[in-house]
């Protein structure tokens, strides 16, 4: 391969909401300053290798539709090489800062764990260099999943050789993404879960997995890695029950097993969605319990019950989202990383840019609509009225834990029955589509 | 009123699977034993009396469908006194040893929290007398979601005067429990939620809700009531987010406000399916973090996205629910309450019996399947030789933590691929049928 | 009651989008055009009799929280009758010339048919005097599902008589509607479904309700009423499967029973979605069809299983709404109906005005989005050369009936492999965002 | 490959329910009369060729599992062949006497239709012999959704070339299933549907697939084939909205199009639950309809949201898809295709028999089950009675059409209000439960 892989398209520009030119920023201005700081620090934008480039539109009913005109068909060291190079023109074309891999998306599995990781390396040292000074890993991760020897588990296999097989492979996927200068480094455990309770015992899976979050804790502190670790809890698919369901559920997890101080979320709009929560909810659950650090901005369809990884162009739910990492105070070192893939249908490679642009235009809108949710300040002003009975001498009492129920009981005697003030739903909803 | 309320009907008894007569037990056997128990010490089966004595059959489209004879059309003290005196008919009729209640479900609100408490007195008097010696409350509970003062939440109110009228009510209500010798007290939090995100401050109302429960607790140790204080998650519904969401969410919470060794949860099955879990995962998940306290036996239907407390005829989902009770030794000193209601169309007296046994008859049916199982041990096994690799010297140090991850990959490049044998699921699920 | 029910509330005037006034309008200006019709003209807004003046904030676990000013706590005649004299009062301050109603809610029930007739026709003579020249009913219908006496359906109860009281209703309905002047006529089969198939005879419920729905056509045509006759589609809720579950459904029916030129479909987005079909997909399947009616303008939650009839401030959703509405050339002489209730804790009669301004603003939005849409044509172009190759003469006679199996066979032996270009999904997600 | 494929497992027999062997049938008894009628004459058991002999193992998230001894591999023509041979070992050690196709899992694509076509002549020519006298299909069909040339659908593509191809390729199928002596013919429009609305033409898609379908019946009449052409009603998945979304939205276009009298449906119980219907309801809705043709024997889960094809072993679900089968008295032409496949894990050969007998065994529960409700009768009793108000002079009178809602309206004030009685449910419950 010689030469450009998407010629005929320069580095993507701002060029303003009025702008009909397809490839260009409408909402998106890197350096723009909005709420004290630039749009590039409040987003991080981060491309996923696996979507943009190991995508092959394959589902379960239908074979591969995407033939982009780089690839060759193999899945050799070369071919591993020469994709790398593509993502590099498309992160740089695109103007963000961040990208994302599993290990075995970028290199082909050996047929030994040694050749596994020696085609790894290779690949590495190329993505070194083509990163140059400005661009590294948002986060690392393995890819736990795909192979047929993790159909069970991979720190919750029933099998203890897969187990360690697991530990082994993250153990190299934490020293190249440290090596490659990443910020943070991801487990999603596409098959740490069941498919039937009949033939499992949950309570040994999840001890085991404990086990191996404290592993992987102590080597990192080891080798002086000190990305933030990251889980990505999802529902369900590809197992029937996924132990990191949903926010809640993984931080019990990391109480339990000791770990909260160590991990942080990675937070999923689509997998939000599956485990029944919106997106805002999730964002919100990791945010007041400190451990925010990630969002993949994507989206689900509000009628489809499995991961449809889609980029997200709904300007609702990006102020949403907003709301949450601008109360956040920002999402650094994590960032938005793009887990969304083009559809099935979209085959041309100009699509892939189109994807990009449009979910980060979307994600510009939704900052700038919660600037103008600041500035106007009615909708905080709402909020904080409807607790102020709070901010009082006893509210603040209560909120201490001073006051028994005992003394709570006289007080309601001597009150009697509580005036009670309309929510006003119907006005923050108003007030939340006028900043639209 | 004078006399029987169920006349006509004598009490219920086991008369063997192949009696014809519909007002007969042909599965359930009170003093049978199975696996070691008597069936009703397995079971301790509870009437709610909400369901069965207040359910008026009024759905969000509809009104009042139940008329029964007893009822006078007040919400008398009076009218209050003769229900309890029906219940316990009934209670008596069907041949268990416990009931269920929320405060105002058992006396009528009074203008003031005086005039409910003395209501409230004055009926408890009349049940405790009622009760006799074998009988008593499974467990009570504070009904704080149907007055308007708790629109907004009780504990996770925006008002502060809302909150203090929550506390003086539980405290009321943990008081009447303890009289009635109850055997635990429970907390289902029908308020405790939000409609909106847009006006509501989550991690305020959270610690609100941490700051109520560290209040209970102390109040319970206080005067002395010994009975377990149970959770009961549901996900949605009247909300649209419940704090509780499911048992998960329910241990996060506890371990964050210190509160895991006071409270167990209560499982209901129609809550796990509404939160995408099937009742056995819900159950699973209380066990074996050692918070199983409680069973509200009834269950949804699987097309429909609301509460439809329905009583549970399905076997197969019984026998499930009795597995992870026969694994959890039992669940006293929680039980089985019956938290299912008539259907709005089903409006003879008798109906009540025919819910109430068949009902009974389906559990007692789970738990003899659940012998079958055992004595079969064929399930077991295969579950216990999936997870054989690790009943060995270094899986036993693994499951330690003492072997960290360069040892895990030494291992790795010494072993090779892992073989990995087929996880039987058909089979599980063959065994699992065949004990039917 | 002396005087005005909304003293301090004035006629809503519209003040454009820069207007921070809460009772104002900023994007629906009744009187301005829009792709050639006046504002007014393309939705027909009408309020919800129901929901705007017999909403309580009950629901299934909570008790009455709204206690409007007006309200007498009776259900009496004279209450009825204040109580429309209300209504109109909000109708025209609001600007709008439609209402809808159900004869039960605007009416109380009497002791026999002939007193609940009696009673409907006081308040209707009232409701006449008081529209005026300008206002009238954009829908009427009969309240079927409320009574327990249809507690096993109206049309499709198993009790004979029920059957005749549900015609008797519905021809009285159909009078007052007519007397009124209303435009249509609307059948919402509140309780036409089943609870369980176990004790239903589905079939022979069906076919009732198409002996119903013949009866009330003749009716119809006896008196000379010219309005539209509807169908409003519902999964579920309060039945377990309701007959008329989604527009597809209901056409079928309408087929089966030679009902199809008589019936148009009154399609509610959050029944839509309930059913697991976005709102744009009901409306575009109803108008291809050529019976897309009517709209029920409100919104579901995503996360929630039962019907919420909130108003919909989704913009996104709106400007959907508005291309199939469009498209269809308008939807006179059906319109808007503001099927949709303030949330339970929204209690200041202010609320109201509220609820009704954004909920109209945000469908002016969509209006005006559709209008960009247009002005731009990409979108429409898009999708114009997506089929463009049956824009051909073969395509042409293809889409004639004119070419069989093996005339198609011959040709793909000419053609070879099909070259199948990009569905430009992302594109067109963009294009629409865009006009957001 | 030599010898036997499956060697070490004989032909299934029929032991009883209290044989602990695996490999036996505990219920389902060939010949034994049930009901008038052999239990393989009600059931008529197919093997599923694709998921039986071309189920991988892979899914969304991970790649194959499963290598069978016998495949070498390839897409092979000789493989192809050999894999014939195992299917009809396999067909033969079961004991059934059917198996289903589409064609392009039973011989490989080439590169040219000629080509595919001749592969597909040279397999079923092999098949044929296989068959012998009693084996045959129970149907066949073409798969017109894998390739990427249906990408955007077959028959609703919005390429005309495509339209075509699907064209050719069914008559194809159509032509070997007919030569097989193939019982039926089935369509399942994996890819006719739309994944966003914004870039379809759903009028137009559906146009086509009217005229398609009639191109079909054409040219079925034409070639003297006389088998039942089915729809698979499916509702979403692969696309997010499946044409033939379940049985009502199948036969509503079956109606417009001018086709009921010319299709059946062919039932899968993971589809129904899909689209948020139990099995039964689809089941019913179909065969009132005079339009079941077939059952898809599988189950979903029901906390899942994609098409898990599971077997299906719960016995109440079995006893319900029965009831419906005999009201229906048989399903023949049809019969009970197996269209479900092993979980990924489950990769023991002798998996693949295990979960067919299970499947077949928990079928025969059912129809045993559905006997011991007919000669109790009860069940049939309560439903008889429930609607018998209708069994009377007048009621024949409305269900003949003859009253008009003149009438009814007068019989109301002579009757009064109505008498309505209990539904019974819990008792129907209660019986069905004491059948299984």
């Amino acid at each position: 391969w010689e030469g450009e892989f998407f010629p005929g398209i320069s580095k993507i520009k701002y060029e303003g909401p009025s702008s009909k030119k397809i490839l260009s920023y409408k909402w998106y201005n890197a350096e723009e300053e909005i709420l004290g700081k630039k749009m590039k620090d409040w987003f991080r934008f981060s491309v996923a290798f696996w979507h943009t480039f190991r995508g092959s539109g394959a589902d379960p009913f239908g074979s591969q539709t995407k033939f982009w005109p780089w690839e060759d068909g193999t899945n050799s060291l070369a071919m591993a090489k020469r994709r790398m190079r593509a993502n590099f023109e498309f992160v740089k074309k695109l103007g963000v800062d961040y990208w994302c891999f599993h290990d075995r998306d970028i290199a082909p599995d050996g047929k030994t764990l040694e050749e596994s990781n020696a085609n790894l390396d290779e690949v590495v040292a190329l993505a070194k260099e083509l990163q140059g000074k400005k661009i590294r890993p948002l986060w690392g991760t393995a890819q736990l999943f795909l192979h047929p020897r993790y159909m069970h588990g991979a720190a919750t296999s029933s099998e203890l050789a897969v187990y360690a097989y697991a530990a082994a492979q993250v153990k190299k996927a934490i020293e190249v993404t440290h090596y490659l200068g990443g910020e943070n480094y991801v487990f999603w455990g596409g098959r740490e879960g069941y498919q039937s309770l009949l033939n499992t015992d949950m309570k040994r899976e999840l001890d085991h997995l404990g086990r191996f979050f404290q592993g992987a804790v102590a080597y990192k502190k080891k080798i002086g890695f000190n990305g933030t670790f990251l889980i990505e809890p999802k529902p369900q698919e590809p197992t029937k029950h996924q132990y990191d369901w949903d926010a809640a559920t993984s931080i019990a997890f990391l109480q339990k097993y000791g770990l909260l101080e160590e991990f942080k979320l990675n937070i999923e709009c689509n997998h939000a969605t599956l485990s029944g929560h919106s997106c805002h909810h999730e964002l919100e659950t990791a945010r007041i319990n400190g451990v925010l650090g990630n969002v993949d901005a994507n989206t689900g369809d509000p009628q489809i019950g499995w991961d449809t990884d889609q980029f997200l162009t709904d300007i609702g739910e990006a102020t949403m989202v907003m709301l949450s990492v601008v109360r956040n105070g920002g999402i650094a070192p994590g960032g938005f990383n793009f887990d969304a893939k083009l559809r099935r249908e979209s085959t041309d490679v100009e699509d892939l840019f189109i994807a990009h642009i449009s979910g980060m235009d979307t994600m510009a809108r939704g900052l700038r609509n919660v600037a103008k949710l600041i500035e106007d300040g009615s909708l905080g002003e709402l909020v904080r009225k409807r607790y102020q009975s709070f901010d009082t001498e006893i509210g603040a009492e209560i909120e201490a834990g001073k006051v028994d129920f005992e003394t709570l009981e006289k007080k309601v005697l001597e009150w009697g029955e509580p005036k009670v003030p309309s929510a006003k739903q119907e006005l923050a909803e108003m007030i939340f589509q006028s900043a639209l």
